[in-house]
């Protein structure tokens, strides 16, 4: 199984809501991360994608591929989202894609960070759509498992 | 059938998400909106109240309080957000209540605006639990129907 897949089943077994979005990792690497979902079970009063959709798979792209940068590491730790912006552009009227990127250079201190401190932030931006329609911008932190 | 009952029920038959997470309105007139709805849907990896579950109820509680405002005032108007903050304080580990106001003042303001320029923004807060454990702040705009 991918890391890909195998992420997607962990995330829809922990989080009901992941698997009423029908919620879908399409590809999954260090540098890169593209998700997404089909608009029905996500649309809104206007038929298009329902706002809290757009954010709660756009934080999931970004948990997710924090998650990944934490596996691949080795460390252990606990990852939560503390803040988040939204922004959205433009309506969207087909499935849902997500993409977000991380660079080495952003890992590299987001690593060093947690293994000097025991905590860390990683902040991402999360496109939705490829206008993009919608943008987010999340700070997630990890913190060592006690 | 009450207000709240009538929105409740209007926002699950348009919005499959809000019946995942059994959005409830519990309470609805201009000044208040309360809603609740039970964690088990809406759990993440901890066990705790989900990130994307949290924004989508607030959104939909400060989306609610604004349609009511804009039923009662008899402007033809959609409603969409437009931007949208939130910060995570301490997880929510029981049933997730959300709580938006709106002053008399405000309102006014809004639907003079709305009935200058067909346009207007309402920007609400949004409480989320009894800390608040998480805080949104949401920009809303209504647009006069074609």
């Amino acid at each position: 199984m991918s890391g890909a897949c195998e992420l997607t089943r962990k995330i829809h077994n922990a989080i009901p809501l992941s698997d009423a979005m029908q919620f879908s990792i399409d590809h999954l690497d260090l540098d890169d991360i593209r998700v997404s979902a089909p608009l029905s079970p996500n649309i809104n009063i206007h038929g298009t994608g329902f706002a809290g959709s757009l954010y709660s798979i756009a934080v999931l792209t970004g948990w997710a591929l924090c998650t990944h940068i934490i596996a691949e590491s080795g460390i252990d730790a606990e990852l939560v989202v503390a803040r988040a912006e939204i922004a959205y552009r433009a309506p969207v009227v087909s499935d849902i894609e997500c993409s977000c990127s991380s660079s080495e250079e952003q890992r590299d201190e987001f690593l060093q960070a947690f293994r000097e401190r025991g905590k860390a932030r990683l902040v991402l931006d999360i496109a939705v759509g490829d206008l993009p329609q919608a943008s987010l911008h999340a700070t997630f932190v990890a913190i060592a498992r006690a």
